[in-house]
This record gives structure tokens, C-alpha cells and sequence, in this order.
């Protein structure tokens, strides 16, 4: 639905697409995965931006980072405080120009955001799975993917995008489904989640088994849910987005809301303030179990277990072309990853442009600089466009016209 | 005592010092903090190896880091493995060279390990503080050494040293005591907690009140302790003492004990295994109310907070020789915090000798790079005992011949 179409009483952000509705593909079919389990059948929410063209040619899978849901874009009808988290980056005129490509974004298997996770009901005992749900992979959430856009008539997407975990899926698509993409974006991600990554997704685990309410993962209908463990997780993974320096510049060791230091064990720092109400925040909209499930499945990806090399990795995906974004000041997932990447892509001949941005806001980079981000992804997508003879989708009122 | 004296059964590392005990110096006197709290009396546990000279003039005091002890070098009589925290460097012929000094450790005031602090009996209920323990600061815990060292008979330390929070406490004996100290070796630290320091201390704090075996501090007559909690914030603590270049090197993606991945929520991985292992040892050693009192007054330490900048702080400094040694690894006090202090000593004229030393060990470092680091502390305190004539204490011999 296009900018203001049906409530004139929402007011959108500038350049928005307006209202969007979730929508929901599911497919009956077992639905095996890389552990060997087999799910009943799966669920993926999802949303689309903009149109297909005729020739089905200018479709862009957006892929979501580890809290992040199929609401990419625009707003809903029923709140319009729920701006999609990459609003700034998709949209008329934006740099996926919701004008020219059809955008998919859904939310990955394992999450909480309507896609088949520990949340949903297990058809065998009529209740939620907790940890009955089996462990995917990001090969996982990509092969739902795959039956997303066979379901939506989509053959070859023209670009997959993504940071952090979306960035693994993008790698996913560009190494073990190069067909069906012509173009992979990786932002401020790995082919290969380090030590450091894990111990960090580890201890936000440890912090949700820690709390008494996480009861093994079977809590969904008790009063209380393990909102603490969850919150602590959050925090640490808070500060793993920033840099130290954006920490200095963001809060420095100003206080919050008092003058002088109260020598009591309370909120005092700003920085404080701030982990703790995003820690608060976050599990009013996330699953414990989630978490844990879309934790392990960023641990396990090693696109390089299973080659000779990194490179090997890539040998099918020669035909990609590869747009890689690393930032200065993100420590975790440093730069150098993004190098080595660089240098697999390198070694199979791909095509691939690589850009390391000066950025203070470390991991958080690649959904906060969005000027720069919009002129890369926009030059990188209007190459595309042009090599691929990419045409924009027919106007409304042709489609309406062809349909009489 | 010396090495071998007393128990011929128990072998000691090569040069220690051999069997240490561990001492008490209680002080009876109201003792006012910096929050103008007052405790009834203090209690530092402390070690001391090597002998005083007949000047009193060799004397090196010790500060330890977040979770250190008096115990830093030697073993106890009742436990062969309970070798000391810095042990590597103090000893006959090491860094500290207890043949030539006086080297003293004493256990920070808040800490749990034999000095006032919440597990200490408050004389108003007979029970433990808990959280009634006043919050204590960096400067309270320095006011208390000065007794320790006034009760020891020595006007002047010839050097105070240590790493982390040792490091703060360095300067703030430089800076705010700077008639009682001739040199300072601030190692891995920072003249001002940064607000990445004080998030991770804040989530570690955040993890122990989430546990709700913790209650409110009062716990210490319940059969089950904040254990949980506790282990969280060690492992958030431990994976900022790491680099992520010694995580690959040490533990890369290396699986613990098993094959393959299990697609369960275990520990898996050998980096997982590591931090739930120190995170549980952790435990058995520390008390979780210390750790709040710990880290809440590392968070409140910044020099320059009352004045003009961080160069004024060191204003009466300026006769204080210093030794100020960062690591290149070192991203929770990275090197760019050492270098400041530098330039706020140069500002005011002080003696400094800076070194970044290029490490991989992350902040970690100023305890695991122990040959370079006996070189540099071994020369500059050769140096610093050449220009202020230090002698060396008399032989044990003497001092008996001059007994009779």
C-alpha cells in the first residue's frame, strides 16, 4: 500500500513507503535441516516494498541482523511508532528505491517476529516448542528463504543485503545458492564467527540460563518470563554495537538526572541508564528463547568449515558481484574480517568492491551512516541495474490498465 | 619466611619467595570515606616480602586489580597451589627483586579477601554489612594503605605499582600523595573509568542483581549465594581481559571435547568452555557484593573530575618519577588512555617513561608478558635506586648478629 492510501491521520517519515502490512508464507511441506531434524512445516513473516518488473528481474532480499524482524520498511497501520528498522535505507528514492526494486525482507526461522521459532506451536503437543524447537543454522534461515521467493516467483534476486547476521546470510546466498543471486552485499559481518563473537553470544546465553524464569526454556505460560537473564544478554550485546569512542561521545561519565555521585548501587551514569532501558526495552519485544536459538545459529557459521580455504568457499560464486562494507571503529566485527573476505572473493576471480568506512559508531555503523551508506548502496545498485538491464516496474496504472 | 624454611615437602616455583603469610593490621580509629560515611575501624590484610634497609627507604607497595589479593607472590603454608597473582615478578632476583626490597600488597578496602569490606562483621548487628558496607572509592582504599605503610614505619615508598585498577590506585597515590612516593608504575590503566569501562562494570553488577539468590545483598546466612550472577559478570569481565587476536590464537573455533556440533545448548565450543569455567571457579573464590563495591568505585575514579584537566591533577606531582606502560592489544584501557596520562605528566614537567609494548595478550598483558615486563621494571627500578641510594636491606645474618 503506497504513502497515505488509507489512514490520512498518520503522518510517515520523510520519503517513507507508507504502510505496509506483514504477511505471512507458509509451506506444509517437512523442512529438513543441516542437524538433521526435519520441522513439520514453516512459517516465515515477511514484507514487500515496491513492485516486480515484467521480466521478475529487479527483486532485493533484504536479511536481518540478530533482534531484527521482517519490518524493514515503512510503517504499521496499527502503530505509527513501528518505523521498519532499515526506513532510512528502503524506500521511494532511498538507496533501495523502492521505486525501481521489488524488496523482500522476512524474518529468520529461530526468531520471534512470526517465523517459525521456539515460540511457535509444536503441532505434537499442542504447545509452544521452547527448546523442543530443533537448532537451525543461517543455511537454515537461508533455504526458508529460497521457498520464500520460489513462493514469491522470484528465479534470481538482484541483490541480497544485509549487516551483522544479515551479513552471514548474504555470504550464505552468494556461497551455496550463487544461482539465484547476482549480487551479494555484506555489511559489517564474517564469513567466520570469531572466538570473541562467541564468547559474547555465550555469556548473553549464560546470563538467560542464569535466571530461574528461563526454566529450561519452558516458560511461555508462566507469569513470570526471564526478563532479567534477557535484559543482562542485551546489555552486553549493547556495548558490543558501540565503540568506545561513540560511548565518549554519546555519555562521556556524565550523570543521569543527579548532580554528584549518591554512593548507593544505583543508576547513576548515563551509560548505565541507557543499557538498562534498552536491556528493559528489549524484552518487551524479544524471546528469551530466541535469543538463544539466533545466537547459536551466528556461532555456528564458519563458511570455511567445510573448505580447503575461505576462497574455496566462494569458487561457485564467481559470477556474484560482491559490495563489501567494513567500519573503522567496529571492533566486532573488525575490519580485518571483512579483508580476509576480501581477499577470498579476490583469490576466485569475483567481482567485488570493497570499502572500509570511517566510521566512530562501530558495529551500529551500517544502520547509522546513512548518507554514506545511501550513496554506495545507491551507485553500487545503479551499476547493477545498468550491466543487468534492470527495467522499473510498470506504474500502477499500466498494471491497473492490463488488468481489464 | 624463605623458601624451604619450614616444609621441606612442598616445592616452590623457581626463585620464589617461598612460604608467605598472610597479616592483618587493624585500625581502630573512626575512619572517614570520601562520602562522608565514617567506618568504625578498618581492616587490611596484607603480605609483605623482603626486608626493610636500614634508611626504610626500599620499600615498594603493590596495588592489585578488580579481583586481586594481598597474596602476590609466594605460597601459603596451609595450600602448595596458592601461589601469588604476581608472582612472576616478585621474588629474589625478579622484577621486584626482594633481596633488594620491601615489597608490600595489601587487600583493597570492599574486597573480600581479609579487609573490610560487605563480608565483614558490622558491630551494630553482630552479622555481615551486606549492603550496608558504604560505598567505598579508589581514594578511600589509598587513604587506608597510608595507615598500613605509617604502621609499617615507612615515610616514603620508594614505588607504588600495579596494573588495572592497581594502576588507578598508583595514581592516585601520585596524585594525591606525591610527599609519600618517589616513583609510580601505573600498568594498563586509565586516570578516568571511560564509559565503556563503567558499561562493563555495570553489566556485571546488572547480572549479580538479576540473580535473585543475591537479595538485595543479603545473602550470606542463605544456603544459596548469588553464584549465578556472579559467574556472568566474571565471564562478561573475562572476555574484556582477552584480546580478540589471543582468543584465535588460544582457542580459534575449536570444539570442547566432542566432534561435531551437537545442535544443543551446551558448551560447545572451547572458548565457551573456558569462560564457563573461570565464570564458575570465579565463585568459589570472590563474593558477589565485593564485586559491586569493587567495580562501582573503579567506575567513580577520574582525576581530573575536580579539576581544570587531567594535567592540574598532577599539579604537586611533579617530583614522583614515573613508569607508564600500555599494551597495543589492550582495548578495554587501550593505549590512547596511557597516552593521555603521559601527556598531562609531561604537561607539568613530571620524570616519565612511557612504553606501549606490543602484545597480543589483550589487557590481560601487564600480567602474562613477563620477560619484558621483568626487564622494564627491573631497569627502571635499578634506575630509581641508583639515583635516590637505595641500599640493600642487611643480611639475615647480620640482623641476628646485631640482635645479640
Amino acid at each position: 500500500m503506497l504513502k497515505g492510501e488509507t489512514d490520512k491521520q498518520m503522518t510517515f517519515p520523510e520519503n517513507s513507503i507508507g504502510i505496509v502490512e506483514p504477511q505471512y508464507f507458509v509451506d506444509d511441506a517437512p523442512f529438513p535441516l543441516e542437524s538433521g531434524a526435519i520441522l513439520p512445516s514453516i512459517t516465515l513473516a515477511y514484507e514487500t516494498y515496491g513492485r516486480l518488473n515484467q521480466e521478475r528481474s529487479n527483486a532485493i532480499l533484504i536479511l536481518h541482523a540478530l533482534s531484527g524482524s521482517a519490518h524493514a520498511a515503512g510503517v504499521h497501520a496499527d502503530n505509527g511508532d513501528s518505523v521498519g528498522w532499515w526506513d532510512e535505507c528502503i524506500g521511494p528514492g532511498k538507496a533501495f528505491d523502492t521505486n525501481r526494486y521489488f524488496v523482500i525482507c522476512s524474518n529468520v526461522l529461530g526468531s520471534c517476529y512470526g517465523s517459525s521459532g521456539p515460540m511457535s506451536i509444536d503441532p505434537q503437543t499442542g504447545k509452544p516448542y521452547g527448546l523442543n524447537f530443533p537448532v537451525v543454522t543461517v543455511g537454515d534461515m537461508v533455504a526458508a528463504q529460497i521457498k520464500l521467493i520460489d513462493y514469491l516467483g522470484v528465479d534470481k534476486l538482484l541483490c541480497v543485503a544485509g549487516g551483522s547476521m544479515g551479513g552471514m546470510q548474504v555470504l550464505e546466498w552468494a556461497a551455496h545458492h550463487p544461482e539465484r543471486v547476482k549480487a551479494a552485499i555484506p555489511l559489517a559481518t564474517t564469513a567466520q564467527h570469531s572466538p570473541m563473537l562467541i564468547a559474547f553470544s555465550e555469556v548473553g546465553r549464560q546470563a538467560i540460563y542464569a535466571d530461574p524464569a528461563w526454566n529450561q526454556g519452558d516458560y511461555y505460560d508462566q507469569p513470570q518470563k526471564p526478563d532479567a537473564g534477557l535484559a543482562v544478554a542485551r546489555m552486553v550485546g549493547h556495548i558490543t554495537y558501540l565503540s568506545e569512542m561513540s560511548m565518549q561521545e554519546k555519555f562521556g561519565r556524565r550523570l543521569q538526572d543527579i548532580e554528584k555521585f549518591g554512593y548507593e548501587f544505583q543508576t547513576e551514569f548515563a551509560i548505565e541508564s541507557y543499557l538498562k532501558y534498552n536491556g528493559n526495552k528489549f524484552t518487551r519485544r524479544f524471546d528469551a528463547n530466541s535469543y538463544l536459538y539466533v545466537t547459536k545459529a551466528m556461532d555456528y557459521f564458519d563458511l570455511s568449515a567445510e573448505c580447503s580455504s575461505l576462497a574455496a568457499a566462494f569458487v561457485n560464486a564467481t559470477a556474484v558481484k560482491f559490495l563489501v562494507v567494513s567500519f573503522t571503529s567496529d571492533w566486532l566485527y573488525p575490519t580485518y574480517h571483512s579483508k580476509e573476505l576480501v581477499r577470498a572473493l579476490t583469490a576466485v576471480d569475483a567481482d567485488v568492491t570493497y570499502l572500509d568506512i570511517e566510521s566512530s559508531w562501530g558495529h551500529d555503523a551500517f544502520l547509522l551512516e546513512v548518507e554514506t551508506m545511501t550513496n554506495l548502496l545507491g551507485s553500487f545498485l545503479d551499476r547493477l541495474s545498468r550491466e543487468e538491464q534492470v527495467t522499473k516496474p510498470l506504474p500502477l496504472e499500466m498494471l491497473a490498465a492490463e488488468e481489464h
